[in-house]
């Protein structure tokens, strides 16, 4: 069925509104050859699409922001270069650029913040994956408190802010090198705990394996995982959590 | 500080009721040498504490089950074989197994089953870790609908059940060989994922790390990962979740 | 038996014309030292030589690509940087380049394009390993369409062109992160697919191993692999099955 | 849509008689709670569903069985042990069973075998994976012809054979160790090839991986790889292209 | 040189007592073919050679023990298997065994016990290991104080003894899993840790390698790691540390 | 419990100078939003706080060495480049940097320096790796000896160091490619050895890897390893056995 | 040309009796349909070919071993159990079986043994491995000495018998855990080194991985190495260097 | 024992002249600090001492190179950047280079070139790994000859080339992604092989531990393996075993 005969089933009646808007939350999106733009996405999924920029060509990353600016739809796009940003802001003036968090963002209206995520890092060098995490968090409706270097190594420093962070509906724990952070932070919180493991370290640390098996190895309950430096995947399933704890 | 000095720090009023309550849920554990247990657990975590059965030595096992049935305390015993059951039978009569979950179960008072989570299998052969996950959510206290068999080489059956799968507060995905039923489930629904890597497979499955790193790294938004073959993880996370949105 | 030889037993009758044609078809080939340049490959396996062009030293290079142009043979340069094409330009200046598929082509006469092999893609970021598929099997005779950006994370995308896909005779399916696509487009189809694993993505990603195993893990049948990124081995492999299809 | 409403739709002429059809290629199983029954692959995918029935429960694999049997449908089952055919047996007496292929096989009237593909392994240890696929393809209508133990270490026993290869339409090449038996095969031939890497030898073969990497890794053109051991696959990748080729 | 030049040598002084004795500490051993047995090692390295039972066959086993027991010297044999201590036994009644240690013990004479080494294990499934590190600390003359199942996922059992593990001039630290125990440990604590990872766990554990990571990639200083379950490594290292802190 | 809490509890009496003195030297640390600095490490575990430069954004990096240049404590950075470097002496004009060793140092009173530590190198290209650990044990207060390019594959020139090796409390190994330096040292001494695996090498030697295995599969006693190229945490261990040693 | 064209080619001369001798030389074979067997392997490559027992079903081994019976050609079956031994001596009463070497031979005529081969051993639970390369050696006309249990750890060991292996022509080294064994030697000796990895050992030596590398990996040149635990191929390697040294 | 001791030895006949150059062979070297020279090699072990060029600081190669220069003793430098020859030629300017090779040498007498080895590569890319190898055998007295380009996936280059192979004493099989030459090689000669997997190929290729594992994992007898790229070990394996059967 092509969209004209969508529209003649929907105008003599063959198809009622309510099934034509579930066509629409399922079947639509903007097809530029290179690219499928998923616009209903909010609608089906709950949060917009994302842009994903790394490796993507230039013509085709400045080619995809377009299409979203010309609907006034917010986006933002995630590990991207800073010569990706100059690209995309000589099209697109009202474009930012956060170099920490290495996050593009359009955003037309801002959505207000609700619930509370806590982030949490091992160490000082897990920033840019923290703040990957936190502006995607923000840019998707959730306040966010920061806890930054409270690794294990030096207990105090956790046991100090613990009560803080108990105070979250649900925790992101980044850590690099041995990633024990969620492991310990489990045994002390009863709230859910996504754990990222980040690249942080050398040698046997090779590139965040090490973390990432010591947070599925874990023998703390409560923790799940996402990919390594995943920042962004993290913030999205926090919020899926948040939102539906703040919405019930 | 020992446990004599604490009372008399009570009783004197150096310490008051509220902070004597503080100290019991962070501090307090049987030492039963070769193990320490954690009664407090419940209190402080949410969940009392679960016995890993599988590694342990025959006579530390029982000794383990007995201190929670001298309390009259709930507990699960997962990765039991069905020999490690008959030895805790013998000495605790009210003791149930599983064979499918592998779960030796001590259940003095259930709880009220509340909320939903939906657990969803690939296919036929990850029956033995969908089991386990949905005993645990069972016993923490979730309701929980299975859908065994709805792996994405066969869409429609997916698809078939796609809208009863949406009405959960958390989904839980087990697939092995390539794993990727929570990706094409994430894409369809807008709650937050648990995926479990299953070892189903040969070959390039390599025991369920082919279904990991596709867990890992899949492009669909909302899913975090647990350990291969660990149902009863999934099932401790995707409690927690349920609990906070239903008791919100 | 050296060349000599074989002409004077041509000529004496020792040898007849048909004896002597399968002798050249077997063990006909250049020696220019530094490679073996095959001529007789298009008699005998069915499509010319082509020169894998990554790693091999300039002036090596040079020497293959002038080889084939003086006897006016077209040949393609795969993993071929632009630096290189310009050193082959300045000696052969009718030589062309794809800076998506990383391709020199020198073509004489273009084959007549048969059959249809399509080519479908996960992501955006697949465009360059799908270019260099696709341009390979236009090169080598077989008509292509292309389907990019279909993949499993936004599912109606892949329906909604999958009738299209149906009509080919054979299917390409690349994909990079945890690669699915090919499981799901198996399920749809009655043609056989060859997958393409692709390096897009990153962490658990490993380069492409995530998503290789998933496509040699599958549960879904009609699938077969070919090497991280080889677009060129793909399209090979499906222009032999489209064209045997199509001159039965 | 319910099969009810699906009914009614037809009845009252809402869906005309051939939107009905595709419906039910698409979307009809049968469902038995452990598992989804997909009786109409064969209409959807050109050749009927497979048990796999490695780590399937004994009811369950019982169950499935049956399922078949009472509507007189042909079907296999692979990586069967002979402890799985015997309980099988007990309630489908016609069931037989291979033990070196270790396949189960339910034949209610047998295909005719059309075209020619051609088995060759590297050793005599390979038997097991050569066997599962010729019995699968001869299962789904294919002629087949064997050649084992025409290793390359012995290469005068190749080309002895190399002529009858030729006259295939596509090749298995199954080989352990270090599974070289593809790439020597494909720069003779001009058919595709399926590779199958065994997990033969021991060391460094690491159960399958070295022979797996190995036709990965070809520089010859026209290989394509399935998982390891998987002669099942292997042959049903094969079947397809066969009978497109001889059904043209 | 052989034997008798060497006591000629010493006899008409062309070797002074005191060369005599560095020739007999590096260079002297008993050669009974299968073996070259180490008597001099207690005088060379400051503890007695140790037997690795596993893998040796019956009769070589056997020999070995009788060399010492003849001399009257202690000896223990690691990894050893009950049936392989029935074998020693039978030929060497005074041979004792440990089955959670795995350790056949000959003990002529004890040595005392000095220094103090703290013995910490994560759970309770590490005992195994825990024991074979005891018992050969034990053997070689140490004092040794046991923490078992101080794992981190419930701080307080570990918090609750660390003012006793202080007073250890060295600490051997096991833990599988995640093994993050040495971590936390060394954050506490101002003495050497000899970590330990063990094989208990499943799945993404990979048999130690998580928790081997995890003690290798360690942003905590003063932990240095052993092979996986090597608790008889462990303790030689630590009883070198401890003797050499005690004998100053 | 807050700071202000903690002071008016001691002026009260509450809490004895006893009691507040353990509670500083666990509790206390700096907070600058992006790390948490921790002064009383010295006190609590002997050695003061080291700072890992590598990846740390340089805003970070220049507050983190001022924080201690605030308080004229003495501190190194480890693994720190030029450039860093540079920067950091632009604000702290006494920073000091060993290019070799790769550490910058803040030395405001040189510790004197005890006992003895051997550190022994597999080759030249080793020498990085030795020179940050033989700063970082000078730095913490011990005396180093060093032995550089006496590598197993020319066995005289560990043999003429011999005598002197043997002299110290503790040994430090450092070795790439395959890193059997250790294990021939151990054979020899009766003192500690601290092996550190190198990435010197290629191929096979996999960054470090085939040397990290060789040092913990080791057959010799008396061996414990740390991570690839961790020349500072092989220091660290190393002074403080050195320490326990002399000081007794 | 097929066996009978040959025979005519022959007769009627056009193939010369050298060009038939060639002929037979590389293409003979004995086909058993399962197995084609090489008789003319020593013609053309120096020594007759053996049967890799492992993995071949009883039936086939039985039936290559009558093969060889039937021509009275000596040949040895490697890595055979002992119950593949029973089987093959019911039908062929001379064949032998050495358990250590898991060696199956039927011998009708010794060869003289020639030249020296020393095959070295890092420990004893080495044996295995060094009596298969032994009895191969031994076979294949070889004189072999044996030294085993001389490794690196107890370096007096090896220097005490350095001279009587020097003497040989070419060395085998065999060692498992960290496998240094042949690094030493190397470093000693001026004589090839071919060096065999065991998988002796447990953890981080990973089956021999450990060793592998280590021995790929080594500083020390003169060294090639073989596949884990082969100590077939490194026998088989040596007696050609043996032999062309000897028949020179 | 030091040096003066050692002459006074000699001159007062303690020691004799035959000991004395015994004590030379094994103990002799230049100790610069960060190296210790071993110039005695090729007294010891037939060939002199080679320097590893990779990773050395541009101070401490310039001291290695320039020991050398002072006794006129020929020496090679393998794995050299084009930068680090400028180096070293500044402070000796009869220093040569060859970029294909990497190689630095220093020649001040040749020597003759003795005996026959063959070097073979798999194709085009592999050249600076042969020209490693080749220039290697040169400088140590051997004769090359050499036959690249001859890969398996066009058999009949290698086989036109054959009997020419044939006459070398030993052959070198260089080849990267599958490496399949080795085994075809071993199968049609009766020489020694070294082979040498190159780091060539990409995806699967894994950087060279594609073609380790097919020439580890080899079926075909008489292959042994070095280094992943190790044109420099193979040409000093092989250099031993030519001068062995030449100078016989």
């Amino acid at each position: 069925m092509n969209d004209k005969e969508f529209l003649e089933n929907i105008k003599n009646g063959k198809m009622t509104i309510d099934e034509g808007l579930a066509y629409l939350k399922d079947f639509n999106f903007k097809d530029i050859d290179i690219a499928k733009l998923d616009f209903q996405r909010k609608n089906r999924r709950g949060f917009p699409e994302t842009i994903f920029c790394q490796g993507k060509e230039d013509f085709a990353l400045v080619e995809i922001f377009k299409a979203f600016a010309e609907r006034n739809d917010s986006v933002i796009g995630t590990r991207a270069t800073k010569d990706q940003y100059e690209l995309v802001k000589r099209e697109i003036p009202q474009a930012k650029y956060d170099p920490t968090g290495r996050i593009i963002s359009l955003e037309y209206e801002s959505l207000p913040q609700i619930g509370n995520i806590a982030i949490c890092t091992g160490g000082t060098a897990d920033l840019f994956v923290a703040e990957e995490a936190a502006l995607t968090a923000e840019f998707f409706g959730s306040k966010v408190s920061r806890f930054y270097d409270v690794g294990v190594s030096g207990l105090h420093r956790m046991l100090n802010k613990i009560d803080e962070i108990k105070k979250a509906n649900v925790i992101i724990a980044i850590a690099g090198m041995e990633g024990a952070l969620a492991t310990v932070l489990a045994g002390l919180v009863d709230k859910p705990i996504i754990a990222v493991p980040t690249s942080v370290g050398y040698g046997a640390s090779f590139n965040g394996i090490s973390a990432l098996l010591t947070m599925l190895s874990t023998c703390a309950e409560g923790i799940s995982v996402v990919n390594i430096d995943n920042g962004y995947g993290a913030a999205y399933a926090a919020c899926q959590i948040n939102k539906l704890i703040e919405e019930k």
